[in-house]
């Protein structure tokens, strides 16, 4: 696949891959690719990442069911990100059973400090591939 | 700033931060901030991250005065992905005078490849603090 020469990994052999939902266009997540997450990702259609923790490739939603249709890729300026726009199965992105992963919000004056401002959706004991 | 300290920079002592344009949603840019250009975001409302190639502090806009006005501050669930919502002065986040960094969108079945989708909306060597 020539496009995936093109992208500049890092010195790990890796890109951060910013997800965007294709509806409502919340950015769901921040994963990592390895070049072969990347060709996965882009011959099947669904989102393959890189898991930094467990070292493995990892199929977003293979024990969930919480599978990313990539409905676009995007490339930035440097090489050095990409941008996915997806369809989230089951709406929910996030390991902890929320929708996405972004879900502390930064208050200011008065309230200060991250607030959560996403409930779970779903026990996060009933999967393991959030992340 | 104890909000700060939450937040898990990594080996490096860096953390992604991803940019959203806080009227249309689209995604504008990836950039990369140590602890100081949070804290310096934070206290200031106003776009502050680590050039990596520069090896310094980059008050976004500085030279170009596309300044990004802070709107939300977004943590995730790993603590180590910050997301920002701004307001984009000018309309141009890229450094290379184009709204986004991301302008190239993977082309699929009959023709793959990178293609570039955004128009360069004022010339690049007008200014050098894109990135």
């Amino acid at each position: 696949m020539s496009e995936v020469q093109m992208v500049s990994f890092d010195e790990k052999g890796l890109i951060p891959a910013v997800v965007q939902d294709a509806d409502t266009n919340e950015v769901l997540m921040l994963a990592w690719m390895n070049r072969e997450s990347l060709r996965r990702t882009v011959d099947t259609g669904e989102a393959t990442y890189w898991s930094r923790s467990r070292r493995s490739l990892w199929r977003k939603g293979e024990t969930s069911g919480h599978v990313q249709k990539v409905v676009e890729i995007r490339l930035d300026c440097d090489a050095d990100c990409v941008l996915l726009r997806v369809e989230q199965a089951g709406g929910i992105a996030c390991h902890t059973g929320r929708r996405r992963c972004f879900y502390r919000q930064l208050g200011t004056g008065a309230a200060p400090g991250w607030r959560e401002t996403e409930p779970v959706l779903q026990d996060p004991g009933r999967f393991r591939d959030g992340r």
